[in-house]
């Protein structure tokens, strides 16, 4: 805790650094710095009462007690859930209701997790939230190319944007799979990336136990080995095999995390219908059951380990089956999470700017913005998916990252609610501009103008005829061309020389034990 | 207050049978029958602290008492404030503090305003929430034709989108102005045009005092002269003179509604920085000032008319000093309005789906989700511009109006939270599926699916290859065959054509009376 608070007031000497240089950015209409991360000055959106909440926790309860969960492939676990006093039989494992409550209490309520470069280094947890980039798609896409698999090129490209954007947190994970790369190589390259072209916290790999030991041996590079001990510098993002089985390659991952005492997000995904139930209240519990079982593994692995309370619900096109993203029943349901989260005083992770839309159009925004609003009212501390997210996680776009990365620059603003004080309530300024005159260039308005208002990169508002002028784009147009000038514009942060060598090193050695694996 | 209470039972009925309804229509796959409104089933979002509202409304009050309001071509208005104990001299008025909140405690908290079609009467105040279209702009644009001059034809095209929405509840006002009509003579035509075409509640005209009464005095031929003088029929719109000036225009109108026992909406549109402070809570502290002045006033002219709180927060570009919308600062500061109109118990009207982006892409539903869930967060009962918003209002869009209302639908599943029984929580689900399988045929998924899920009209969630093959068309183009479908199959509701016949010559004689005016 000492280092979380210690950093929270470093936090609040940068976030003070971050306004001006905010207000620096904005009178020179240049690019500044955002924040290492934000934290909320508005409540969290609680929209159900104590009574339901317990309803849905003894749902979870019984579905832990009377059902159970899977473990498959994984020995070790099944081992240190009946050293805990669960009822395993077979692979099936049974919790007294409260047990997995009481082995939570070791999991800390917030913890930093590190960057190579510490003024990047982010708070999970309390107040804090944290944007990263959308993470998994097969597929990347932009305007000019449309739709193809992603290559590691595509993915170093990401990490640029994510790093030259002042309004994300995180450098994120598998930002799109660089499917140029054999599937046992990948993640030596992924992590490599994050390292050398952003400074910014990121993820590791969990498709193996090995990868996940891997991506943490290559932070241990960078940070020192007694450092990675101590402190959490890297984030595995693990799912559930929902419904009810944890599948050993996950849980494999998962403890070796924790074992370094590194932090799982433990994400049941739960699309109603199929790997749920179709009724958000049962979809709810079930998510808090899962994440409650995988959280309290990681205290089982070693205890005090961070951890991150994940959930992942979608809903389902009852015309073609198909999944379907930024919907209201997901919206309402990461409203609850949030509050069953806090209830269980752990750090939360949702998902930002969700979409099946296939292209950054109109849908795509409705969704996304949908979606992005529930991850941010409901207390979300660390929200993957905050920027790129299209066609149901299957590409990740270009354009719409941009686009994103803009409206999580108008959530700074939102999440910074309203401040009440003499200058704000401006009654000054009322005495001096009295009825029927204008504020435009009263002492008040001069004062503070700069820093009034969110300024957006890519929303159009002039008016109408000079838009015309411009050349009558639409949104995406603009992203098209932002991106672009991003990317030229990008500069590498410096990272030590005799570090990235010994990472080359590192993964040079790694490759050349493996066969080449392409599935 | 008891024809209130018999609606919201009546309500109950129909909202029972709009699901019956809407499981009809999913099951078809036709369009069915939405809601007359929206009985909310989530909490409000209050933001702000007790602590913090009482330095607005102290604020408020401050600028009331030692600034005050100027009265403006109207010395009936400024007699009345005279006689209710204000301070007047010349044509400014001051208010001791406490003053406006007595005279408030004569009008409604909810009231019903009554539709020609009884099926379709909304409640205004209390958990209702009302979706009606944008009203005002001067030009409308679809993707054939662009923007252009809207006319009296895309008036009453508007109307007929409106009442073929499931979504929306109310008809609204001036959906865009028909400048092929004489300015004069222009409320006549929109009045009949809301009558004729649509059976769903509206907006009449608040231009002159005499347009006020011809909406009126059309209503009573509708509804009979006994029934208005005792319920709410129609509503006025109307705007403060902001900064603290209201003028004999505005007031005119307002008493005129008020008169006749009909709700004016007392709206202030404060540009921050422009008619307003340029920090949030002055001109959330204004807006509170400028909106109690105007319904007290309507308490005034007759104790106990209807009358709604209500608002238009905006922001501006530092770049260019355009008006922006759909921007976080005014989205947060409708939720601070939101709490200050339940203290003064009072119906509150927000705005809906703001944006300045000039077409239905990415920008303009990104702008306008922030916005809109901002008025359904905050409490709003009465949200104008739920559909069809563009170009900081300049521009009524087709396109929009449909991608619009659809989002209304996906509001109404929001809206309705989660509910928490036992078929919900589906511990049953669990016991029949057991871990590793899936929900997709079990016995509670069967039961439940059509119902489930909100189903979009709008959104593609097909998988990538079926929305390729279909074309690769983005939301704009799937609204622009949709609008046109719409209108296709429009059915106009029946109306007696003996009152038809009296509504015509009633606008026969008044237009033979007038010379064409243009402007």
């Amino acid at each position: 805790m000492m280092v979380a608070e210690t950093l929270e007031q470093a936090a609040g000497k940068r976030e003070r650094a971050g306004r001006s240089a905010r207000r620096e950015q904005r009178s020179h209409g240049a690019e500044g710095l955002g924040r290492p991360y934000i934290l909320r000055n508005i409540p969290t959106y609680d929209i159900l009462s104590e009574e339901n909440l317990i309803r849905i926790e003894t749902t979870a309860d019984r579905i832990l007690a009377e059902i159970g969960i899977e473990f498959r492939d994984d020995p070790v676990a099944l081992d240190l859930w009946k050293r805990a006093g669960a009822d395993v039989t077979g692979l099936l494992v049974k919790f007294e209701p409260g047990m997995l409550r009481e082995i939570l209490k070791t999991a800390p309520a917030e913890f930093v997790q590190h960057a190579r470069n510490p003024a990047k280094s982010v708070l999970i947890g309390g107040k804090s939230v944290v944007f990263s980039p959308a993470y998994g798609s097969p597929f990347v896409m932009d305007l000019d190319r449309g739709r193809r698999y992603g290559t590691i090129e595509d993915f170093r490209n990401f990490v640029k944007l994510a790093q030259s954007s002042p309004w994300l947190h995180h450098s994120g994970g598998t930002i799109c799979e660089p499917v140029d790369v054999p599937v046992n190589k990948r993640h030596l390259d992924m992590v490599h990336a994050h390292i050398k072209y952003s400074d910014r916290p990121f993820m590791g790999s969990v498709t193996t136990e090995s990868r996940a030991e891997d991506s943490i041996d290559m932070a241990r590079i960078v940070f020192g080995r007694d450092f990675v001990d101590r402190n959490c510098v890297i984030l595995g993002n693990v799912n559930v095999n929902s419904p009810l089985v944890w599948d050993g390659t996950m849980t494999l991952a998962l403890r070796a995390y924790a074992r370094a005492n590194q932090a799982a997000v433990v994400v049941p995904f739960i699309l109603g219908g199929a790997m749920g139930p179709v009724t958000n209240a049962g979809a709810i519990a079930q998510s808090l059951a899962e994440t409650m079982v995988g959280c309290a593994l990681t205290q089982l692995e070693r205890p005090g380990a961070p951890v991150i309370f994940g959930n992942f619900l979608s809903s389902m096109s009852l015309r073609s089956g198909s999944p379907t993203f930024g919907t209201p029943e997901p919206a309402i349901g990461s409203m609850v999470i949030g509050q069953l989260a806090r209830r269980l005083n752990l750090p939360l992770r949702c998902s930002g700017n969700f979409t099946t839309s296939k292209l950054p159009d109109a849908q795509a925004m409705n969704e996304g913005t949908m979606s992005m609003l529930a991850a941010v009212h409901c207390g979300a501390n660390f929200i993957l998916h905050s920027a790129g997210f299209l066609d149901g996680l299957l590409s990740m776009s270009y354009e719409k990252f941009v686009m994103d990365a803009d409206f999580c620059g108008a959530l700074h603003s939102y999440l910074d609610g309203v401040k009440i004080d003499d200058n704000q309530l401006a009654l000054d300024a009322f005495r001096e501009v009295g009825p029927g005159s204008h504020f435009f260039g009263c002492a008040h308005t001069m004062a503070n103008y700069q820093t009034a208002f969110w300024d957006t990169e890519i929303a159009d508002n002039e008016p109408f005829e000079k838009w015309q002028a411009a050349g009558s784009r639409d949104a995406a147009l603009r992203a098209n061309q932002r991106w672009k000038k991003m990317l030229a514009e990008y500069q590498a942060p410096p990272l030590d020389e005799a570090v990235d060598e010994a990472l080359l090193d590192f993964i040079d050695r790694k490759k050349a034990g493996m066969a080449d694996a392409w599935y």
